[in-house]
């Protein structure tokens, strides 16, 4: 349950801005500040079920463009990388302390894993 | 007119899953294949207005996406920061050669190489 909710948040994050306007508030309300369907009905005037419906429709419309872009899969696919890339650079400022080799080459190090924080 | 092309193929390589069949048959044909909207309406029957006005909407749809989503310009920035990595992988390499470190650091630096070209 807790996956899916975190998964429906990543879509969001990705794809948000293609729902309605109705549907990008109630998905906030519902994700991004952790109201109940019963809260967001009780606090916006609209019955717990279209709540309900507006959040599976909003979820089958962002599961439908990822189905079709894939680009959320594609990112994290990056993140990953730019961690695995940036663990590496710490083991490799590890080795050359290790064999005292000149300081222009932890220099280089530094600033790959600045730019790979600048993503 | 070649750039406004090429980024007409960036958008559709991004975003070309969710025009319709016939859009993109269209675009695959004026991109893809580089036929003229002359061509186009020749071969499939279709006036040289109609396979306008289908490239015109189709741009129009696509930018729209992105100036929503902003996906491929946030991808072109990861594609240009590979390259940076890569090339400085590629200065590092060259300074340990003069070092003459222990070839575990060239390792990692090589390891790095080949998962940035994974993506």
């Amino acid at each position: 349950m807790i996956e899916k909710k975190f998964r429906l948040g990543n879509l969001f994050d990705f794809y948000g801005e293609l729902l309605t306007d109705k549907q990008q508030n109630i998905l906030e309300l519902y994700l991004l500040d952790d109201f109940s369907f019963g809260e967001i009905s009780d606090n916006h005037s609209i019955s717990r079920q279209a709540v309900y419906d507006t959040v599976k429709r909003s979820e089958k419309i962002l599961e439908d463009y990822e189905s079709k872009l894939g680009l959320m899969e594609k990112f994290h696919a990056t993140e990953s990388l730019i961690k695995d890339v940036s663990e590496k650079m710490d083991l490799l400022l590890t080795k050359i302390e290790d064999s005292k080799v000149s300081n222009d080459i932890a220099d280089v190090i530094n600033e790959v894993k600045s730019r790979l924080t600048s993503i």
